[in-house]
């Protein structure tokens, strides 16, 4: 039995509360928040857990095995810290942390003190996101071309942070899971309208060295609600449609075939039309997988599929982003 | 009656010729173009027009009065500048020329001799497009915050240009109509992937100074064929979708309103949600309503909707995102 | 404070349970099931209320006001009846009763003792029904023509009813709620394939005096959910898609427009094309409002907008239904 | 080289001459209609076909091997079977008559005197309804349980006919070509409201003895055009839906299983959830496909896919279903 205890009970405790109390190998002993009201919910829902407004409570309890991150990022890096040296494994909202150099050091003391340290990328265990690594795993699309990423809607705008950082984490973590290759560089573009200084519509590009370009559009004003994903390679292509019910994933079997004869001029092209397929999704709730995930790693030791370094690859493409956005779109270098 | 002469009778010349055909005060009087097979279909089909394969009969005949042009675009400028020698009106194909120079060469010799000169921006003419104008010409969206283009399909790749020329005009004729503001720098990123050196999926982010965002996303290898644009605005949104059968315009009554008090820290943002509303179009066909401007331009001497200079607009904007795109995404001014 | 026993505790119960627990003024006081571990389900969740597998234990508590039954509908005449016996107010969930008979004579109780007798028809308490509601009591669709309701699904396949006996009644009692004539007769056609003797393929076709036809689909074997409504007017028509995420309801402004002269022969028919409009739609859980629509009627006396007449008029759909499918398509009047 | 008059050049006609002369083996050499402006038209699009309004020119013009009849349903029989008499053959517009009487005497005819008799079915030609011809024939949806088709919109409201005698022809002949079995009886409800006597709304069941049901629902008065069919089996199902750009078929993988114990309370339903599958369609035009089985036909004496009994076939339930409908739902045999 893994002992848990959740800090922070804002807008996602709620449901992290509800998703590793329901485990069988996993309890939640005790839950921090710095909002009494907060605390009195808790106890209300769930007596048996201890509440406290003190963080130290639950580095000190010797019965917490480990933390349930779920602040303001900008809190996440001294939190951990502290969980670490006092042997605690740790699972951190996403983003992991507000900087590249906050989640490298976290990164290395989770590793030389050999402590579980995950981040919650949780459309990572979606039955949708699997099943793409599943198929580009298995080599189906060929050489990688594209992954054009899409995620806009009337969004509840942050203060301390711009659009990519809200929402892109999702789509660079799925992007980071699914792309062997690591990127090297970025351009971002962007505009805040809404007064708070922060990018409420931005528009990332990714290089990376094989000519594969990945490309992230975020918006916290579209009156439409759109999230897709395109991932194109050189034999088929994935269309990936969250907002559909059942057939999120379609597999094409649709391209271009190029051969090259004398010179450039000579490039012959023909078009492949194809089928369609859409497999069948597995529909467990994602964030009860991320929650069985966290606890298994812990009991046996093995790494997360989203550990510390995805959530640190994913921090340096967001903080990339943010000094190519303030240049206008000045390539930035990873 | 305007008497018409049609310069290249390849994929799109046929449509031409018939549109010009149909009109009441139009009459095609010749088609020329540089392969005999081609000029035998006109023949088969319409007896009554002369065919040629020698540019300089049209010149030199004194009863046309307007040429249209529907060559490659490297050829444009050289027929164009011929035929405003010759006294004759000019149409150009999108886009209007290779470059920024060339453009603005034809626009200064048209306006010298007072002749018409249009360019074939046919989206323009569309019950989609117009019924936009109307609606932000009269205010209802507000202040203009961001304009989001995506046209992707798996398209014919194109020999001589990258995506951005042979798909982006379309969308940037569409831009330079609905937005009065000019635009003033661009970021471009893109990649080629089939060997004949243009980026086959490039995405293209226009600044202007009022803090209006314009981005486009072109993408020759999409098996899922996408045309859309979001208009929004501080008050109302516009979603066109042109693969829509008949709903093809959107506008949404959503949006966020912010209310800035002291400080940055206290930006309230509430959300306004409403109806949506989409207005009956005109489908009469956009070629048939541009082929008319063309004519009436020419017997009015009126400016078309769509002029030498939207055609130059277009233009610079190719040019600089090219430039932008070989840098991957450095701002080019405008 | 309107004191309630919910009496059922399987699919729907909880639901039940849950949101007259939320409601300012009512409570959920006992909560009766014959099965043991149910109940124990609800001591879990909610200590503070009683449990009993025995149904007197409800009807003689002095403190119960009101009871909410949701159990197999074979059992719903017995519950309620004894219930009005002791002068308790009534919820039946759908549909209200397994016959004409036995809603009549409930319907007839509850008026005589004036208590309280609510259907739970929880669609009428949705933001689209009650925003069609709205609009047809307007006059805005005109004479009503034609009301074409398909509810398909893979469904949970019923032992004791057939599809109609389960999924109509949601469309039924929608249509009850918008139309205020009352319907003549009904033919049914439906084929069983599963073995149970009951129809999991539907058509019901349900004929007015005026002209206004009527016609349901229901399917439990259909891979593809199908939950929509046209209703169609001489002036304008509504469309309902109860699986659009936010633009359930669209308005169109298109039609036909008759006008006849000296013959049959003479008839002129022209098309009107026009906007479609989607109004914005309370998004409060209609669960919710059907709650507190039964205590607002328990405390003011005043009539459910769903009460037994209108469970009544369903049920005498359904029985009449089940004549004619059983006898091929025959018309059977109501 | 088989020479083809076309008789009646009103809406469709234009698109059979187009069609037929287009083919390498065949020859429109004239065109009957008794409008002369119609043949005017002809004239100056085609002027090697001679025209006339006479058509006896037809009958006694021993060049002419086929005519093509392309008129109101109501002359269809006097000119196939005078057509027949003269040893022509023929290819009548869908439905093949107006009565059950008149298609058997035409088939008689035409197999008496050897001739090829085919009616134009189009969608039969279609890459859509061929595909789903290849699966169902393979034995992909196990037995057929269910055939639900809707094809409704704003239509062209016929003087002399009914909307089943307008639209559903094109389902029924569908039906027809798909499934094996011949059709028992059917019932079918509907209601005229613009005046003319015909129904404008009307639903069509077909029973068949295997316990397959077919529904069809029609409908010129619907702004919402949908065109759209089920067809249900044991194993699989497949949705066509006409009005989708590329992905017309999509093959369900999902489905009920069934498995009888001792008694009938014991049915135990379980549900299989699998795949979507959208195979590659032939995208060639189903009228020039029609056109070439026409001619070939002609040329080896082969039986056409849509031959004289398929047409019969469709007549039969459509005269069944106009006696049904006029007794609102009576189950009428076939």
């Amino acid at each position: 039995m893994v002992n848990i205890a959740v800090v922070g009970y804002g807008y996602w405790g709620p449901n992290l509360v509800r998703n590793f109390q329901e485990l069988a190998d996993a309890n939640v002993t005790s839950c921090c928040d710095m909002n009494p009201e907060r605390l009195a919910q808790v106890k209300s829902k769930f007596p048996a857990i201890n509440t406290t407004a003190n963080y130290d409570d639950i580095l000190n309890d010797p019965l917490v095995d480990a933390v349930v991150i779920s602040t303001p990022v900008s809190t996440h890096y001294e939190l951990a810290r502290k969980a670490f040296e006092h042997g605690k494994h740790v699972l951190l909202e996403k983003p992991a942390t507000a900087s590249v150099a906050e989640a490298e050091k976290l990164v290395e003391m989770a590793d030389k003190q050999k402590l579980t340290f995950m981040v919650d990328h949780t459309f990572i265990y979606t039955g949708a996101v699997s099943k793409m690594k599943e198929i580009i795993d298995r080599g189906d699309l060929g050489d990688l071309y594209y992954f054009d990423s899409v995620r806009i809607n009337l969004g509840l705008i942050q203060r301390d942070v711009n659009v990519l950082w809200d929402l892109a984490p999702h789509d660079l973590a799925i992007m980071d899971y699914l792309v062997k290759e690591k990127p090297v560089s970025v351009c971002a573009t962007g505009v805040c309208h809404v007064g708070n200084g922060h990018e409420n519509v931005a528009y990332l590009t990714v290089y990376f060295d094989s000519g594969l370009i990945a490309h992230f559009h975020n918006n916290w004003l579209s009156p439409v609600k759109i999230r897709t994903m395109l991932v194109g390679g050189s034999k088929k292509t994935i269309h990936y449609d969250d907002m559909e019910v059942s057939e999120k994933i379609k597999v094409y079997d649709r391209g271009v075939d190029v051969s090259t004869a004398e010179g450039i001029r000579d490039v012959l092209v023909s078009y492949r039309l194809g089928d369609m397929w859409a497999p069948r999704l597995d529909v467990t709730e994602a964030l009860r997988v991320m929650a069985g995930e966290f606890v298994g790693c812990i009991k046996t030791g093995r790494r997360p599929l989203t550990d510390g370094v995805s959530g640190l690859n994913v921090v340096k493409i967001l903080e990339a982003s943010e000094l190519s956005i303030k240049q206008r779109g000045k390539e930035i270098k990873l």
